[in-house]
Order: C-alpha cells, then sequence, then structure tokens
C-alpha cells in the first residue's frame, strides 16, 4: 500500500505517454467495467463482500504483467488529500475519491493505466493516453482485461454481455472518451450546434473533471453513450469518425478568426501569457481559462512554448491538491492562489519564450 | 521656422530637467500671462494687430539670454498632427493647437520654457520642469519675464497689476501648478475629500490634459485659481503647503494599502507589467491607466524598472500625435493601438525588469 510516490510530483506519467503534442486532443480513454460473478454489485455488497473482491482482484492484478510495477493505494488509509490528488490526476474517478470502505486503485507504473476496486462496479479499469490515442487505449485495457479475465470470474450474460452496476454499462462495459480543446468553436459561439449534433448520434458530452464536472477552458470530453449492440471497436471507430468531423469544424473556425483578425488573436494570446507569467495571485479558474488561451495561440503558432505537453500537466499540476501536496501541507484557498501563481510563473520562466 | 525637430521624438526634453525621479510629483510649471500696452488683446485684434504683436515680441524673446537656442514654431504653417505633437508636450496649450492666425510658439532648446504667441493673452510663457520644482520654474520664468519686460511694454495697472484678457489673470497673471500622482487615495476613494478640500481653500484640480480634460491615470493637476490680491511668491508657498498635505495622505493611504494586503498590490503591479510588456492592441486610456499601476509599483518598490523618468516619458510619447510624428506617416486609431503596444512593449523589453 502506497502514499502519493514523490515522482507524481515531479510531472503526470500518462501524460508523457500517446502523443503530448496533439494540439486539439488532450487526451483519449478507455474504461471497462467488471463484476466478479456470485457477488453483490459494490453498492449492495456486505463489508465481507467488499473485502472478497479486494483480495481476489488485487491478487490478479498484481500478476497481470500488462500493469508493471503497480502501485496499489488503499483509499480508506489515505487523506483526503491524497484521494483528491489521485482524482485531479483522472487515476480515479471524483466519486471514488470520497470516503467508502474497502476501496482501492491500482495504478501502472507509467500511469497509462489504472483500475479502481469497489467503485460502482467491483472494477473500473481504464487506459488513458495522451493525444488522440483510442486504439491504443484499448490495445492495453484490452490485454489487461484478459489477463484478469483468465485469473477472475466475471458476471457474463449470453444474451447481454458483461453485466453491471448501472444498465448504461451492461453490454461490452466500455466508456470510450476523448478530451478536446476546441477554443474557435466557443469563441465563435458554434459550439453549441456541433455539441447538439454529437448528441443527437448517441454521444456525450462533459467538462474536463468528468461526469456532473461544468465546462471550462474550452475542453470537451465526448464519450459513448451506449454499450448495448455495439462493439468495442465500433464504438471506437464511431468516436474516431465524429471526433475528425469536430477537429475539422474546429479548424475551419480557427482560419476564419485569424482571417477575421490575427493581431486581436495575438493580442489575447499574449495577454494570457503574460498574466500567467506575473500575476501573483491566480484562481484555478482563471489559469484554465488563460491556459487555454495559451493553448490556442500554440495551435494558431502565435506562440513557441510552453510545448502542449507542458500545458496538459499545468492544467493538472495546479490543481488544489497537487499543489498542497507539492507545498508539503494544508493551503487555504487564498495561499493556493498566491502559490500557483508562484508555480506557474516559475514554469513559464523556464519555458523560455522569446 | 521649424518643424518638429528629430530630437524631440527621441525623448521628451523638460522631462530630464529637474526631479525626474520623484515618485509622487510628476511636474512643475508656472505660467504668466502678460500683453503688450495700446493693442487689444488677441481675440479683438486685428491681423495686422496680430502681426505687430507677433514681430515685436519673437525678436524679443530671441534676444532673450534666458531662452536658449530658442526653436520657433509657426502654428498657422504647420500640419495639424505637428500643432497636437507640441499640445501632447505640454509646450503649448490645447486650445492654443487648434487654428488660428499669427500664432507662434517659442521654445527653450531643452524645453523647459516655452511661450505661445497670441493665445488668450498677447503672451503666455511658461517654465515646466520634472517633479516639485516650483521654485525653480519661477526663477527661470521670472527671469524670462523680466528680459522680456526691459525690452516690451507690458499692459500694467498700478491698481490691479498685469492686465489680462481673462480677469481670473488679472493681477500677478500666474497661474502655478504641480501634477501629483495620487492612486492610493484613489483606489480608496479618499480623493473626493482630498480634492474637495483643496478646492474649498481656492485651488483648482484638473486631469493630466489640463483646462477640461478628464482625470486619468491618477495624475491631477493642482493649481491656484487667484491672481489678484496675493503675490508670486505667496501663491508658490501656499501650492507647495498642500501639495506637502496631500503627499502625507498620500502616503499614508499607500501604507494602510500595503497593511491590507501587500500581495493583492503585488499582482495588481504585476499584472500591469505583463499586459504593458506582451500586449498587442493598447488604446491609450488603457495605457494610462497600466503606466499609473507601474508608477504605483514603483513608489511601492514593488518594481525595480523602469524609472518614473521613463514612465512619465511615455505617458506622453504614446500619444496619438506623438505616434504618428514616430512612424512618419497617419495612423488610424486601430493601427495606433497596435503602434503604441509595440513601442510599449520594445520600451519595457529594455528595461530590463527582473
Amino acid at each position: 500500500m502506497a502514499d502519493i510516490p514523490k515522482t507524481y510530483l515531479e510531472g503526470c506519467g500518462w501524460i508523457k505517454h500517446g502523443d503530448p503534442s496533439n494540439d486539439l486532443v488532450v487526451s483519449s480513454r478507455i474504461r471497462l467495467a467488471r463484476n466478479l460473478d456470485g457477488i453483490p454489485f459494490s453498492q449492495w455488497a456486505s463489508s465481507s463482500d467488499l473485502r472478497r473482491i479486494a483480495s481476489q482482484t488485487l491478487e490478479a492484478i498484481q500478476a497481470c504483467d500488462h500493469m508493471p510495477s503497480v502501485q496499489v493505494f488503499n483509499l480508506e488509509e489515505m487523506e483526503s488529500v491524497d484521494r483528491s490528488f489521485l482524482s485531479e490526476r483522472y487515476l480515479i474517478s471524483r466519486e471514488f475519491s470520497k470516503s467508502g470502505i474497502e476501496r482501492y486503485a491500482a495504478v501502472h507504473e507509467n500511469e497509462i493505466a489504472s483500475i479502481m476496486i469497489n467503485e460502482e462496479d467491483h472494477l473500473r479499469m481504464h487506459a488513458l493516453f495522451s493525444g488522440s490515442q483510442l486504439r491504443r487505449a484499448w490495445n492495453l485495457i484490452d490485454a489487461v482485461d484478459s489477463e484478469l479475465d483468465s485469473r477472475l470470474d466475471f458476471a457474463f450474460s449470453n444474451t447481454y454481455g458483461y453485466l453491471t452496476a448501472c444498465p448504461t454499462n451492461v453490454g461490452t462495459g466500455i466508456r470510450c472518451s476523448v478530451m478536446v480543446h476546441l477554443p474557435a468553436l466557443v469563441i465563435s459561439r458554434k459550439i453549441e450546434k456541433v455539441l447538439n449534433a454529437v448528441t443527437q448520434i448517441g454521444l456525450t458530452v462533459r467538462g474536463m473533471g468528468g461526469e456532473g464536472s461544468e465546462i471550462s477552458g474550452n475542453l470537451f470530453q465526448i464519450s459513448n453513450q451506449w454499450t448495448l449492440g455495439i462493439s468495442e471497436t465500433e464504438t471506437i471507430d464511431k468516436i474516431e469518425r465524429i471526433l475528425q468531423q469536430i477537429l475539422q469544424q474546429e479548424r475551419a473556425e480557427e482560419e476564419a478568426m485569424i482571417e477575421r483578425g490575427r493581431t486581436e488573436l495575438e493580442d489575447k494570446v499574449w495577454r494570457a501569457y503574460a498574466a500567467l507569467r506575473y500575476a501573483r495571485v491566480m484562481s484555478s479558474s482563471e489559469a484554465v481559462d488563460l491556459l487555454s488561451t495559451l493553448r490556442l495561440g500554440r495551435t494558431l503558432g502565435v506562440i513557441d512554448t510552453p510545448a502542449f505537453e507542458g500545458i496538459n500537466e499545468m492544467l493538472i499540476m495546479m490543481r488544489p491538491a497537487h499543489l498542497q501536496k507539492r507545498a508539503g501541507r494544508a493551503l487555504k484557498t487564498a495561499e493556493r492562489d498566491e502559490f500557483r501563481a508562484e508555480y506557474i510563473r516559475e514554469w513559464l520562466a523556464g519555458a523560455g519564450t522569446r
């Protein structure tokens, strides 16, 4: 059982894997939901059931070749700030980071795969990569799933497929999602239309924080809604097809924006850079907005640095629990806003922007 | 007769003289109003009267030891942008920069003294220095006045003193003014009370552009209202006494602001610096506000550079006519805002701020 490893404070492992240089697709994630046969779903399971689930699945995970040097976190033993840390980093869900018994997270050495034990389902496992990498995520999580399947007895129906606590996951139990940055569509107010179209063809759109989170930083998480009657690879193909269409619309809008006035855009980007580079107090929501504008500046070639990877990482590293772990102590909101400003300032000063 | 000299584009002469490092008093100015005896005031004078005034006074001025290497500008022959240039630089009044016949300006080689011919009075002469330098301004303009008095016949009444076109100038014909920067009193909303008190004791408060201009950049021009029954040196003493009281109130308010939250102040100052350092588009009014905040940052020791002298100079050099002379062509508002941003950016990049 582990505390937050020190290496986690130096940078975000999964961001370095995949394609961290993708200018519009921040990350790709595939999640599978699995349950052990013959044991009630987590919500209805007794403590001894939960303990049984945990011991069986942890044993299988630790023997799993595709989960090398796995880090196991016992959430019950962790402080609230450490649980939030894992959630901010997308290694566990927000819901899971709240208190609960017999909850564990098992994380791949590079953070590119993570398994929650006793979340809504007995097992929620995901693979997560930078950039547009749904296939790669699928290959990894499918391999993990196969290994676990050979050691565990998953609840499966020949009619429905994998059985899950919530009916929306029955079947493949898969959720594929891509996090995309669509600033031009937001600025031109065309985003609503695009997202409505996406929703109408059975996909879901959420904010960067996942379920229940608000849209911020022009970042949108697009994922499948259906898991029944459609295969895993069909689901991936569908999302990738739609993703390409959305990206085309974003690019067209970016060109139109440049056409309308490159100087105004440059002004916006450089003012965002300036505030990030010199502010002494910065809230999380302001930082997200400014980092988004900086990202737009990189996409449009207005600004040379920092790299997309750095921006993606900062979007995570500047969050409350991350800042407090970095500071080594609890920070009130006002202190956090100062600490965040200082951290971002030093990061940008080191980025060597002209 | 001269066009705008090239050296005028490199910097503002009068700013370098006096005490350019004063953190709250930007400049001190003393103006005298004089008229030739036996010729109607300018508004009622015929063209030949005006011509006669011009030739007599120009001859006297050019022989004046205290106006070395005098530059004479014939406003009738100048383009509108050049006349505005002189007005932006405080060498002539705004009213005088508009069209009119037989109007001349004679400027000291260091720009520390300037004489308008055929303004509201036949002669409006002033001395202008950086910092709190009313005595020095008085010594210079008094010397110029004495020299001219020995060569010209000024309208003078033993009962009233010098006769002027407007009764408010009759007597000494003197107007003493100091331009002060009072950001803390503005931020704390105590400025109104201070200015009311100043007005009640017979002083006048105006914006940085002089008569009829709005207050901006937290800059206030404080000057005497009365010229009758009070001597020149008494007028100066009175203004200097009030000035010291105002400065004390500003300093007290600055300390209170720091007490309330140094970080917020630092944040405000550095964000102003950041916008000035990186913006691609900047209006004149935004620049004035940001330069004022930068000035406050220097006063409070939040920021090391640029020097007060540089800030004072930029407040003038970034004005529309100055920018257009620098560009060597007419610039529309949008072009000016881009040119201004670039100019300020390069200036700050060269200031070597940490």
